[in-house]
């Protein structure tokens, strides 16, 4: 095992331990709604947000103990959205990270709650114990958190998607949508897992720039993925894109020209972390995780 | 016009300012769920909640102009709460506060995602100005309305009640439904307001004590109203319990008895106030409110 492997485990553990901890049990009631959580939430997922987190923490020389409760509420943000993204109103898909999504497993009623209460739960873990130096920074946190997922962020980018599908897009309406609908969480993982430190305004405007670039990175693999890669290999429904006639950057740009896109933003991403040295080792090892994952 | 109906007026227009001002123009991308966001918010309700934090406010010698903010954040969770309770896979209802539902007015996923967005800025508000003493109290504030809002609260009651249709519970099991789905952001209410001000931990036990009397009053005449009233005047579907086979209070102790047990917890809640003296009394006026509205 490599080191930066080894790393990401520590961190997948990490995350999934908090998460697990700070989920209610399902044998508390509403025991139903608290088993669809943990179901949403555990045993899955690449943790893509929290594996941001732990490297931008690196950066401001931030606590692991306190990285992990912000890298979880990103987390949170993130699963709740996956939950009401795939119900039948919105993409209608019956399988995510390899099992059967929460509406099917369970009912639309509940995957509705779950993604609800998966959102005030993301609150509750930022807003609960000290993470940042001071109270007013981890308020500033909160606020950043809120912005990112909502409508002028994550959610905000879901309904630019759905307003998208059948229209066609030049390229900056769809990078419009991303930097919203995946963009938005990502640069807030990246500065919240670095605010848990002493994060300078330098430091902070790189750290945009690097998480701009790969949040846009992301999409364009995810898209990539979506028409080349087996739905057996992804866990999730692959060909959506095309069958829903969604504007992807396959679609507009064709895969190869798609892929090389790619490896350019995480060369800009990278470029936006030279002034950083050393300690921005693990958020370059980010991105070629990003790039060069294969689900 | 009585003190208090001009009061009422003046916390409304409060609250519907800061709403109007904070909820995102429906000029600005993306036009539809901003315009949704803000037909769900803007123009109606009682504001019962506002009142809640305005007159619990008095006790704490809160500034309004803080106390504001707070009212603005548990309205938007209670406003996103309807938009998502009224969906097919929830109470599948058409009127809401004399209009059409959210998502008969546009459609189900922007609704599920004017929900989402609405519960993201209620905590961006509650986290992006000073509200109280200081910013760890701020902090404990947003904690407090994430678990209100959340699977132990808010979200919990109504998974509650989604598991109790067509079920006979008995009067106890009502109350544990009720002090989640709609005490708990009641209690955050009047908690939240008085935590703009300076508030003792005797106090805060007698405000709690009165909130959970007042949340279940709130529920009580709720449920005489949607047994007794007409749709045009309660604005929303009436006589839906009993079509949905829902256990009430109506149904469990009738009428009558409902009534007079509305009236008793009132009396509770008053009491609960008698230490703290004059400041009390807007929150005992509300109390009058709460039990003997009509719609």
């Amino acid at each position: 095992m490599t080191d930066f492997s080894a790393w990401i485990h520590t961190c997948q553990t990490r995350v999934e331990e908090v998460l697990a901890e700070r989920l209610p049990s399902a044998r508390i009631a509403p025991q139903r709604l608290h088993e669809a959580m943990r179901y949403a939430v555990l045993g899955g997922g690449k943790r893509v947000r929290p594996l941001l987190a732990f490297a931008a923490a690196d950066i401001a020389n931030a606590d692991m103990e306190r990285v992990q409760y912000a890298a979880a509420a990103v987390e949170l943000i993130h699963a709740y959205s996956l939950v009401h993204d795939d119900m039948p109103a919105m993409d209608d898909d019956a399988l995510r990270r390899g099992k059967p999504t929460v509406h099917v497993e369970f009912d639309e009623a509940t995957a509705l709650l779950v993604g609800d209460a998966l959102q005030s739960l993301a609150f509750d873990i930022l807003a609960s114990q000290p993470l940042a130096r001071d109270a007013a920074t981890q308020l500033s946190m909160v606020q950043l958190l809120a912005q990112a997922a909502g409508s002028r962020g994550m959610a905000g980018g879901q309904a630019i998607d759905l307003a998208s599908v059948g229209k066609p897009l030049d390229l900056t309406e769809l990078e419009f949508m991303h930097i919203h609908k995946t963009g938005a969480l990502i640069r807030a993982s990246v500065l919240l897992g670095a605010q848990c430190g002493h994060l300078t305004d330098a430091t902070a405007t790189a750290l945009d720039h690097y998480a701009k670039c790969i949040g846009l990175a992301f999409q364009v693999v995810d898209d990539v993925l979506d028409a080349e890669a087996s739905t057996a290999t992804l866990g999730k429904t692959a060909g959506k894109d095309a069958a829903h006639n969604k504007p992807t950057y396959v679609s507009l740009l064709g895969a190869t020209r798609a892929r090389e896109l790619a490896r350019e933003l995480r060369a800009d991403a990278c470029a936006a972390l030279a002034e950083l040295g050393a300690p921005a080792e693990r958020l370059r090892q980010v991105a070629d995780f990003v790039i060069e994952r294969t689900f």
